[in-house]
């Protein structure tokens, strides 16, 4: 690559031109974007990403004093990085309840994953109700809501009704109900289009935890 | 819903034994998963979450006291969360770099755009040539490498042969070209399900910056 490639001046006007246009476009679309809202935001779909950048978004709150909160509902007594980076620098800031028992292989107890499920979301409904609390992460809430774990309507009649508008909610994990998709304001579905577990790499700090 | 559901014995039981099948097959699916590396990790995609998640797990390696980096492409001075929240706390352990100039309907200078972009790869080598930085986020970088401000080849070449074996590197932004795609090892293409902007909202402290 040459240190700097020099761009002939016709191309560079052209070039200049084309971006004043889009430019003039983005403005006039953007003038229309005024609204502020508490959005019900879903990260769903097999590919990687989906916690993560729940977790990306946790980290902007703190960064602008925005008090929040997470409810872990499948993750439990693990020592995640976010857990550990959440609960020693932003306590402050930042709840974070892991409400968790494993992988339903792990507990291989219906019942168990179902109590725990129902303590989650007792204590989700908590912090959601908290107007001061401007975001909550639900992370893997979309598994407890696929296995029946938790009930689809009552989440989203809770979310219809007792949720501060100006609260944001993220609700993660692969499989998110149709009826969540529909109500919520921003679906992101993570695509797996090639991931290392197949080529036999193992879940690595940093990357998945 | 009900404090807790009941799970009729025999119920729980067919749940448990399909529960330890699974388990037992995932078991054995895991014990393949031995190989510890350095992935180069892309995000790709119109859907939201691509920097986030980058962000996130740039997070995660901090919780492990894994030193990193962060080279912004586009994103120039503007004060984003994760920008203040990495400066103001992190400093020791993440270096951050907003090499942009501003989307390029801002700037419409496309030799300033190229400059921008190679004085940011500049950067982006040296810090994934120091093995003590496990991980290098490349934000935004595919929307340089679509523009052709970078050359695809070269890059690739570079994380070819000159990338530490344990580092990761991620590279974030829509339309990753093709040959990125077939070298990375870990793939991720956020597609866009719903968007807040169509129904008139702005872009949000907290989700978008």
């Amino acid at each position: 690559m040459t240190a700097t490639r020099d761009v002939p001046p016709e191309e560079q006007a052209r070039h200049a031109a084309r971006m004043a246009r889009k430019k003039a476009a983005r403005d006039r679309m953007m003038e229309t974007k005024t609204a502020e809202k508490g959005l019900v935001i879903v990260h769903t779909g097999p590919g990687k990403g989906k916690s993560s950048s729940g977790f990306g978004m946790i980290m902007r709150c703190i960064a602008h004093q925005m008090p929040c909160a997470v409810v872990q509902f499948i993750k439990g007594a693990w020592d995640t990085g976010e857990r550990r980076l959440l609960t020693t620098h932003f306590a402050d800031l930042c709840q974070f309840h892991a409400m968790g028992e494993g992988f339903t292989w792990e507990t291989q107890d219906r019942s168990r994953d179902i109590a725990a499920a129902e303590a989650g979301w007792q204590t989700a409904q908590a912090l959601i109700r908290d107007p001061s609390i401007r975001m909550v992460l639900l992370d893997e809430i979309n598994i407890a809501l696929r296995y029946g774990y938790l009930d689809v309507q009552a989440v989203l009649d809770f979310l219809a009704t007792e949720k501060p508008p100006m609260t944001h909610v993220v609700l993660t994990g692969r499989g998110a109900p149709e009826a969540l998709v529909a109500a919520a304001d921003l679906v992101t579905e993570m695509a797996m289009v090639k991931h290392p577990f197949r080529a036999g790499v193992k879940a690595q700090a940093g990357v998945e935890f």
